[in-house]
């Protein structure tokens, strides 16, 4: 599969553009005609700039409103394909794609439409380029495929194929298994983006809202499996318009599109596809299955372990380990594990010194850790490894996003396990669940601070390494702005991560960005059986609970239908909740901030509730304000 | 006219909204149920403080998914009402808005709708309340004041009015003028909102897009003129869902709506409406007519001023006088006047240690300076005076939304000139467009950039004080990230302002923010006769023009056709072209960047062009871009 990219999907100057496409691995990419024109050089310039770089010019792009138009406009029309196919020669591309036309005078008569292409194709041939016909989703005329198509096929030319694009045919909802009537030679080239679903103009949504495939809700994967079914050999080439790429770093922004275009490989592959071009699709190894948290790892120094320890203990934590080489504790409950680092000249001592007290690691549980590794560095995620002491575990671990660290863990029965490996633990780990007593069962979820823009990066990281499900996304009201969030998960849902983003400066989510500089952790939540005796012991051991306003128990009542007491009994342990459209429950309770920083949190689902209550954020993220600005 | 505002339209604690909202000069709130929720204090707390405020509760909102039910839901629905009526009495207020249901099963039936709003009708009377109906743009079956209005009249009860809204109303080209229908005493409550005409799902506009009167597109003056003519005596009521002021400074955005319903009051007023309730609709004085900017006027420190006079000097501007009094120096040519004020210990010398070498004043010429003085702080902008010398003319001016300064000045026939009056000149001031030749002729637009989500403020600003017309908003793509551009200009256009926020962090415009801290100056455009002529001059005397890629005339040749010859002296000379639907044309051409931040533009205008190139300004951004990056 040749890998490509359309200069207007990252940001920068062309000669950037280039050079990070070309550094993120991809073999071609589209010239976007104002990216040419933008340019202080020649064609040629660029031509050898790609050369240079060993990058194959793929399509020059785009040539509009070129069809449907009476004799006088043909004329000036095929005088400026004269001008741009001369142009493409100085270019060293032979592929030009011509989008259907936009303008409302277009003339809707097919056979005026596919004489006029045929001169175009005769013109193409004369000068020994190709031009591809593809149909804008909100063309005036010609907006689909399928339509695109028959012109083309009744042109009945060489010079002249069709051009696919995902969003132009999933955007309208237009059926895939059409194209599967298109022979693959017949195929000029193939653009791939993806979209969330946004109620809106079907052009204002392209031009500003596309993503790489993986970050949307479309079905991009089944698009790239019928394409390729036609036997098709070229490119597939991400065209992505997106406010946001637009000002994000240019590297990285490429670099996430080379692994979304792996990710659509292995997507497409698991439905069947097969390249018929001799290069095989990209296929990692497979992700892993999941069996949840092994723990979270926080960055911390001398004077921060006993106050955090202190917190820790109060939310029911038992010291159940030190590590055998390291300046590293280990607490526990139930099948919950926290770790403090506090090892000097370390990872974790690099991370304080940048961050101050955080999030630095976490562990996950997983069938095989090795192929897990093997999987995270073929999407190129940059692999990690710190010093291992005398018999003590190597884990295999990489770099997430914020340049934390994520650590694969698996079971192995014939060995001592990580805890026993690592740790001078304080009761043998198979005994853990008994020595460490609590209403805390183990981690539900964590919760993330993003920086804006960030949240797609981690999507397609949590997609591609974990093979996780990524929900629908929520836009949350802060009383400062609004928070866009978005959970991943594992398909058993033993692994949850809520991801938040700020989509302005002053929310509590971006406040604690500016203190971390980097991502934050938001909250931890733990799963218990009983929120209710879990609140008691919370309380026993003075933990202070985000205190809930009771107009809020009053609105409940009016909302739902409770057995007599149990709202009061809520507002009494300040616990929220939600209900699901099945009936199913979710109580939930948050801690004031540690160290003025992240939290704690405490759920019971019941009846198979399978969200996070984002309904009742707003009421937290308000009830955090106040708690600060009154 | 009584003046209210919900208080979902701006960001803060509950406690932090209502305080801003009285300051900004509001008389009442609208308490909207989720701030009632958030509020850790009972509903009486926020009846107390709102009376010590002086804030008179206007409604309490929503009530939703009343009408159409089954009979079992009637039940609970009037159950859910009956507490919500409880709610407010504590709550101190007897009005509750309920909106048109948007339940998918909403019954279609206008007279069971009836008899179950007259049900609820009769339950607010025995209440002591009122309530009111509004129709949701996006209602399921009632999505029309009209349909809302027949439905409220057969229920024929004085404790159900009908509520309006600006937004629902305009937002779907529902026509104003049956308003006129609706008796005054029945409308229960007007609430008003603005927005920009955007191609979406109404209801997403609607939740993200809203703005203050004056600030988008709608004719909510149209809107508030027919409502005032049925006789109703109610608050006007800003209900603004808008995604910016939710992270914007709580008492700006306070301020901002107080002054848009002031400006809404004289625009309606201007249409014909008048008050009945006794309180008279706000009539400032009238704004005024414009002939031009007088000068601009940086400030600039001892060491910036010989090299930034020398730039001037280049660009054509001769030295043309002293101040009398202070070290201000004023530079000229043709009817362009550029002021360097080094004054120490002045309003200056406080904005240069702020925002070091930036745009200070602006001076603008009027039919009478003290009416626009009187105009704008009847609006709440702040007036500004500073030191006169014995003679010296004084000059009224405000504080524009960054605090620079805005001056006014008119002509007095019988006294000497502003000029004439303050400085030393080296030349009369009448003979000043002889003695100072060059190409030249005077300030064609001032372009600005903004912090994102200022725009609005700004907007508003010019429309209020100054009695501008904003033009349509563009969305420019600079490299680095996306350009907000819109234009606000006086009728006859003598006076015209470019205002460019970046939507991202890392644009050339939001770079020039960093470096200002503040509100920057972009670029001054001047008008010249003769383009080629004007560049001629400033390339005999060394000015460094921005270099336009010659890719862009390739194009330009292709697009349009040209007398022989002329794109490639555009070429050489580094012109920029545009061209507009009537055949009018803009030549433009930009300087290098000055000091390091903004530049000079020279424009020529011919047969009736009236825009600023906007299709060019990607060119320019990207030019300058690969200045910096490459």
């Amino acid at each position: 599969m040749l890998r490509s990219i359309a200069t207007v999907s990252v940001s920068g100057t062309l000669v950037e553009k280039l050079a990070a496409i070309r550094a993120a691995g991809f073999d071609g990419v589209e010239i976007f005609e104002n990216d040419l024109l933008y340019f202080d050089g020649s064609p040629a310039d660029i031509r050898k700039r790609c050369a240079d770089l060993g990058l194959q010019i793929t399509l020059f792009q785009p040539f509009r409103d070129f069809e449907g138009v009476s004799k006088e406009r043909l004329a000036q029309n095929l005088n400026r394909a004269q001008r741009k196919f001369e142009l493409m020669h100085e270019l060293g591309t032979d592929l030009v794609l011509v989008c259907s036309s936009v303008n409302p005078n277009v003339i809707a008569d097919d056979a005026l439409i596919v004489d006029q292409l045929g001169q175009l194709a005769l013109l193409a041939e004369r000068e020994g380029v190709r031009v591809g016909f593809e149909a804008l989703a909100w063309g005036k005329y010609v907006n689909s495929y399928r339509h695109a198509w028959q012109l083309v096929d009744a042109v009945d030319h060489p010079s002249l194929g069709v051009i696919l694009d995902s969003f132009h045919t999933l955007s309208i909802d237009d059926p895939i298994d059409p194209i599967a009537e298109i022979p693959g030679d017949r195929i000029a080239f193939v653009q791939i983006a993806d979209a969330p679903r946004q109620k809106m103009d079907v052009l204002e949504w392209s031009r500003h809202f596309r993503c790489f495939p993986g970050q949307g809700d479309l079905d991009v994967a089944g698009f790239a499996e019928r394409v390729l079914a036609t036997g098709y050999q070229g490119p597939f080439s991400l065209e992505i318009f997106n406010d946001g790429f637009r000002a994000a770093p240019t590297a990285a922004t490429a670099a996430d599109g080379y692994r979304s275009l792996l990710y659509l490989e292995e997507q497409a592959g698991l439905k069947g596809a097969r390249s018929k071009d001799g290069q095989p699709l990209f296929t990692p190894p497979a992700p892993p299955a999941h069996s949840g948290f092994q723990f979270i790892e926080f960055a911390v120094d001398a004077t921060s372990v006993p106050r955090l320890a202190q917190r820790f203990a109060e939310a029911g934590f038992h010291a159940a380990g030190k590590h055998r080489s390291k300046d590293v504790t280990l607490y526990q409950q139930g099948g919950a594990s926290i770790v403090l680092n506090a090892e000097t000249d370390s990872f974790a001592s690099e991370f304080f010194h940048r961050h101050g007290l955080s999030l630095c690691a976490s562990a996950f549980q997983v069938d095989d850790a090795a192929r897990v590794f093997e999987r995270a560095t073929s999407f190129g995620y940059a692999p990690f490894s710190g010093r291992v002491g005398p018999n003590e575990r190597v884990v295999p671990g990489v770099r997430a996003p914020d340049g934390s660290l994520h650590y694969f863990v698996d079971a192995r029965p014939d060995e001592p396990t990580l805890y026993e490996a690592d740790f001078v633990l304080s009761a043998p780990d198979s005994e853990r669940t008994q020595a460490v007593q609590g209403e805390l069962k183990r981690i539900d979820h964590v919760c993330l601070d993003l920086p804006a823009d960030a949240l797609d990066t981690w999507i397609l990281y949590f997609k591609a390494v974990f093979g996780f499900d990524a929900e629908p996304a929520w836009l949350l009201p802060d009383p400062y702005g609004l928070v866009r969030s978005r959970a991943v998960r594992s398909a058993d849902g033993s692994v949850r991560i809520v991801l938040n983003a700020s989509v302005d400066g002053r929310t509590s989510t971006a406040q604690s960005l500016h203190t971390y500089r980097g991502t934050g952790l938001n909250h931890v939540a733990f799963d218990t059986d009983n929120i209710f005796a879990a609140v008691e012991q919370l309380r026993a051991r003075d933990v202070q609970l985000l205190r809930i306003p009771s107009n809020y128990y009053d609105d409940l009542e009016a909302r739902y239908d409770f057995a007599d007491g149990i709202v009061n009994q809520m507002k009494d342990a300040h616990i929220l909740y939600d209900r699901d459209a099945q009936g199913g429950e979710f109580f939930h309770v948050y801690t004031e901030q540690m160290d003025g920083r992240f939290f704690l949190e405490v759920v019971q689902r019941k009846g198979g509730y399978d969200g996070y209550g984002a309904v009742n954020a707003p009421v937290r993220l308000a009830a955090q304000a106040q708690r600060k600005h009154g």
